[in-house]
């Protein structure tokens, strides 16, 4: 990976940096791409967290967000956001039966259900509420990754009798997870995704239904969308990471979100520390993936290990760098990284460009 | 682990539960053992953020405060208390030099110092800087982390170099985080501690210092203080977490804080599904310890894999719990899980108890 040189002058570190120009890019070619296969673009906002940059995508064509939570759909309906899809079994019963109707009377909302229970909790919670379109479902299915969803050919069978309950149910969805297994997964997994949904699609189709949507997702598997798809939902194609680096979907300067951090110790030797640990750079890291993250200005050195504000940066041989010094560190995995975080520190031209709000970190439920 | 049962009604999951009445029983013991030997307890307030927490500490005898960044130290400032510990090696340029300024003429403040460079950055920040008392340094001494910290025998020579830039050289302090690599290694990591930074106060005492604090502290290692030290500065033993019942630091009825999650999916045989993924239980985990959690509720059956917003628990040939059950769960390290959520949930005697807010969350520079 190449080194960036960071030319904002007063970072309070550490500080998550956003390059505009690299994320103007990255919205630009996965749009460009998915336009040309004539397959929507509905980005998932769990990896930004931000009004700017979902307009900015929606500015770029996506037709809608793709959320997490309920609490995720709220902050974006309430900066305008009017087609959500919360791409999760959710369990709506309470207070979230309450919080999923007063959505459903704002935007047009879509669900996604796996489970008879779900349903059931689902039907309940939308029964009789009106809305600017009719709250529809997606039927979740397992295409490989083995953590939520229904077998695709069991799909007919769940949808008519969600249907029964008084759901709409529009159509099926799947996140080929399997896709992060290891470097070039991508297109086994997109392969996998695109074959689960089409037989889950004739299910429904047998079973009388119109099926409207055929939503797929994930960063690594995007690009390499099958022929029946309709919807894509890739999160961090706007930012990417070091796993997507590694896993192959990008290039090391298509990742747009870098962590900078100061140097703050260098006496024990063969180390720097950097003032970035686990409550900034977050401790996910896949098998395949050595470290916590990678110091570009250092020669790619690996963030070995973390405590919750050092980061231990082996720099193998190199010199130490002056203590005081600023880092960018690219980390493994982009979309924990920004949930701890408040704002952006944006770059534009290499020029400090303001700061952006996270307003839909946290929001968990 | 042994079950605990919720009885708070309306949950919107993941929640964080804080059990009043353990926290209290942690408080009380610890402070009663340090009591006991004539040492100072200054709590890592790190682990919890809290305001409400760090009140209930002092209220327990404890002298201070310790955190981690200058952030955190202005938002116990900011509600009222006067007395903190910056155990960090700080680098203070800048505006983060013109608020540490402005917290000493606040509060009387101590900060980390083991960098030539780190010393004079301070030095320059502190200079003419009048508050309640004078600011001083503690110099932070490697006691077999090997992360941070001078060795003991440079002590005396450090100490006397930051004295001549115009630092008040108070002590000496370390944390022995190798009594985190492996159940066990509390005990040593302890003797460790003590035996370091003797040395180091004796390098101090014999070029010409009154050393006013020796320093020591980690959960694991607070219960085996050594016979030098003055001051211990324990965080997760306000709460306790799955790795302090597995180090042996605790009993797993001592974990005051879990993560209260629901079960969205048994779609997949052999496992539940839970609303806790990464962005909920946080991805740390030591090599010594096999998976995310556990959950009591379940037989303890352990959380194998995180997605962001799905936690996959292994039943293990139990019977699959229902869609919509709330379970518990004891995360593996809970200073990174609280850095997730706004608020604690609260129970005292097992009823619900109102929430406080989580105001030190993020606060990262």
């Amino acid at each position: 990976m190449t080194g960036r040189s960071v030319t904002v002058a007063e970072l309070e570190t550490p500080a998550l940096l956003l390059d505009l120009d690299i994320m103007t890019a990255n919205l630009a070619s996965t749009a460009a791409r998915l336009r040309g296969r004539g397959i929507a673009l509905r980005p998932h906002a769990k990896t930004h967290k931000s009004a700017e940059i979902a307009r900015c995508q929606l500015d770029h064509g996506a037709v809608g967000l793709t959320v997490a939570t309920i609490g995720e759909a709220e902050v974006f309906a309430r900066h305008g956001f009017t087609d959500l899809f919360i791409a999760y079994p959710v369990f709506a019963t309470g207070t979230k039966a309450a919080r999923l109707a007063e959505l459903a009377r704002r935007v047009k909302l879509r669900i996604g259900v796996e489970s008879a229970a779900g349903a059931q909790a689902l039907a309940r919670a939308l029964a009789g509420v009106t809305g600017p379109a009719p709250a529809e479902v997606l039927i979740e299915i397992d295409s490989g990754q083995h953590r939520t969803g229904v077998p695709p050919a069991a799909a007919g069978e769940v949808a008519a009798a969600y249907r029964s309950l008084g759901l709409d149910v529009a159509g099926v969805f799947t996140h080929g997870g399997h896709g992060y297994a290891s470097p070039g997964s991508g297109p086994g997994a997109a392969a996998d995704e695109d074959a689960a949904l089409w037989s889950a699609a004739q299910q429904l189709t047998g079973a009388g239904f119109d099926v409207r949507e055929v939503s797929a997702g994930s960063t690594p598997t995007a690009a390499f969308a099958g022929s029946h798809i309709t919807e894509e939902r890739p999160g961090t194609y706007v930012f990417n990471d070091r796993q997507q680096v590694v896993l192959g979907s990008c290039r090391a300067e298509e990742v747009a979100v870098t962590v900078a951090a100061t140097v703050v110790s260098t006496t024990v030797s063969g180390q720097a520390v950097i003032d970035a640990g686990s409550k900034a750079l977050a401790s996910d890291r896949p098998g395949w993936l050595t470290g916590h993250g990678c110091v570009p200005d250092l020669g790619d050195a690996v963030v070995v290990s973390l405590s919750e504000h050092h980061g231990l940066v082996d720099l193998a041989g190199r010199p130490a760098p002056a203590v005081g010094t600023i880092v960018t560190v690219i980390p493994n995995h982009i979309c924990t990284v920004v949930n701890l975080f408040d704002r952006y520190t944006l770059v534009r031209s290499g020029q400090p460009a303001g700061t952006w709000p996270i307003e839909a970190r946290g929001h968990l439920s």
